[in-house]
C-alpha cells in the first residue's frame, strides 16, 4: 500500500494504471474509518482492481461553528485498517494542498443541495461537490462507492457526475449499524455514555415509521408525528435538537404529500456535541 | 474528420485515443467560425496529434435579452472550415444532449467573474465554465486553446482547471485581427457597413493607450480619458455605449491605481446589435 500526499503524484500513477488498462475503486473519506468505510472499501476490493482511499477533512464543506477543528484526525489508525482491508493507495493531502491560495472555484448542485441538510447547514454540499470533483479529477477512478448514510450527498454527487459528464460510476452502499441499530458514523465518537444510549432513538424512530407505512399509512405528518414521539421518549432530545424529520422522494428530495411511492425517511438530531443523521428507504 | 453529436460516444472515441496515448487537443467553439478560431486549430495541429472542435452555442452563458437565437449558426461552412484545417473531430452536440433535464450543476470562479464583462453580463461566466468542464470531461484533451480576444475568460478557465485540479493544460493564443485591426469576432456579422467601420476605433483607442504607456504615462485615469475620447470621435458610439474601460493585472483582473507594471487594457463597446470586447497587453 502506497501513501500519497501530492495531487501531481497522484494523477501520475493514476493515469499510469489506467493506461495499463486497471480499474480503478475510489472510496473519498475524512478518516477516522469505521466498519461503514469498511464496507464501501470491501466492495471496491471486489469489484475493481485498483483500490483508492482517500482521507482528507475538507475545511469548505464545515460551517461557522461545525466541528471541522474537533473532527477526529487519526491517520495512524486509518492508515491500518486501510492496510487490512486490502487498500492499494491512500490520498492524504494536506489542506494547502488541496486549496492552494488564492483558490476560487466551487461547484453548486442547485435545488438537490437546499431541502434536509442543506437546510442546517450552508455551503455544505457545495463544499462536498467542489471537493469530490476535485478527487475525481485526481484519482480519475472507474467507480467510487459512497454510503447511504449520506443519501443527500449520494444523490448530489450522483446528479453532478450526470451534468458534468464525469467519467465514473457512482455506486451506493447500505448503511452499516451497530448491534443497537445506530448508523455507524465518525462522529458517534463525540457522544457520551449516556448520549450514546439515547442516539439509538434514531434507527428505532425510523423502522416505527416504516411499519407504519407497511401496515398502510399514507399520511406523512403522522408518521412524522410518530417518528418525532419516539425521539422525544428518552432524556436528552428536546423539540429543539431535531432539525427535521422528512420522507422524500428518492431521486429529487421533494418531500412527499402522500406516501404513495418508494421513499427516503430521513432525519437529523443534535445530541451533545454530535449531530446525527439517518434515514431508512421504504417501499410501500 | 468525423462528426459527433452523443458525450458518450465522443467519451468512447477519446478513451480509445489516449490509451494508444495519442495527444489531444481541443478548440472549444460556439461555430460561426473566423480566422481567430482557425489559428486556434492550426497551434493545435501543429502540437498536438489528435485535434478535436466542439462545435455548441451554449445557452448558459448568454444572459435575458442576450443574442442566443440570434447567434450565427452555419454548421456546414463551419464543417467545410474544420475540414480544410486538419480537424480530426468535430463535437456538435444538440442542447438537450447537453442540458438534458433536470439540469442542476454549475461551476463558479469567484472574484474573477465579477469585474470587466461579468458585471454586465451577470452569469455568463458560471455558463462559461460549467460548459468548459462538461466539455473538457467529455473530450478529454491534454491541451485546450483559448483566444485572448477573450481574456476574462482565458483567466477564469485557467484558474478553475488548477483549482479543480482538471488534468488539461490551458494555451491562450493571440488575438487574430481584420486588416484595419479590428479583433475578429462572430459577432462581427451583426454590424452594418458603417458600424464596422466605427467598430475599428476599438483597437485604435488601445494602441493610443499602448502609445501613452510606452511614453511613459503611469496615470490610469488620464490613459482611461484617452481611449474613451478617440471611441467617442465616431459619429455612433457615445457614453452610454461603453460598458467599461479597464486597465487591470493580468492574472487578478485586479484594476491598477498606478500603471507600474504589465497590464491587459479592455474594453467593452456596444454598437448596434453587436456588443464589442477587445484588449491589449502593455509592458511598462
Amino acid at each position: 500500500m502506497k501513501v500519497i500526499r501530492k495531487a501531481k503524484q497522484m494523477q501520475r500513477e493514476m493515469k499510469n494504471l489506467k493506461c495499463q488498462g486497471k480499474k480503478i475503486g475510489f472510496i473519498p473519506t475524512m478518516g477516522a474509518l469505521h466498519e461503514g468505510h469498511l464496507s464501501l472499501i470491501r466492495k471496491a476490493r471486489l469489484e475493481t482492481e485498483i483500490v483508492v482511499v482517500s482521507i482528507f477533512v475538507n475545511p469548505t464543506q464545515f460551517g461557522k461553528g461545525e466541528d471541522y477543528k474537533e473532527y477526529p484526525r487519526e491517520f495512524k489508525s486509518d492508515k491500518k485498517k486501510c492496510e487490512m482491508a486490502g487498500v492499494d493507495y491512500i490520498f492524504y493531502p494536506e489542506v494547502e494542498e488541496m486549496y492552494p491560495k488564492p483558490y476560487y472555484t466551487y461547484v453548486e448542485v442547485e435545488k438537490l443541495q437546499e431541502p434536509l441538510c442543506g437546510k442546517f447547514r450552508p455551503g455544505h454540499f457545495r463544499g462536498v461537490a467542489t471537493i469530490v470533483i476535485k478527487l475525481f479529477n485526481i484519482v480519475m477512478p472507474d467507480i467510487a462507492y459512497f454510503g447511504f448514510k449520506d443519501y443527500q450527498q449520494y444523490v448530489i454527487i450522483k446528479q453532478m457526475v450526470k451534468d458534468l459528464n464525469i467519467p465514473v460510476k457512482i455506486k451506493g452502499v447500505p448503511i452499516v449499524r451497530e448491534k443497537d441499530g445506530l448508523a455507524m458514523s465518525s462522529r458517534n465518537k463525540y457522544l457520551t455514555p449516556e448520549e450514546r444510549k439515547e442516539a439509538t432513538l434514531l434507527y428505532k424512530s425510523l423502522l416505527k415509521a416504516r411499519e407504519l407505512i407497511k401496515k398502510g399509512e399514507r399520511n406523512p405528518s403522522r408518521i412524522k408525528n410518530e417518528i418525532k414521539k419516539i425521539l422525544l421518549s428518552g432524556k436528552i432530545i428536546n423539540s429543539e435538537k431535531i432539525d427535521y424529520i422528512s420522507i422524500v422522494d428518492p431521486v429529487t428530495l421533494e418531500e412527499l404529500k402522500k406516501v404513495d411511492r418508494e421513499c427516503i425517511i430521513a432525519l437529523a438530531v443534535r445530541i451533545g456535541k454530535a449531530r446525527l443523521i439517518d434515514n431508512i428507504r421504504v417501499k410501500c
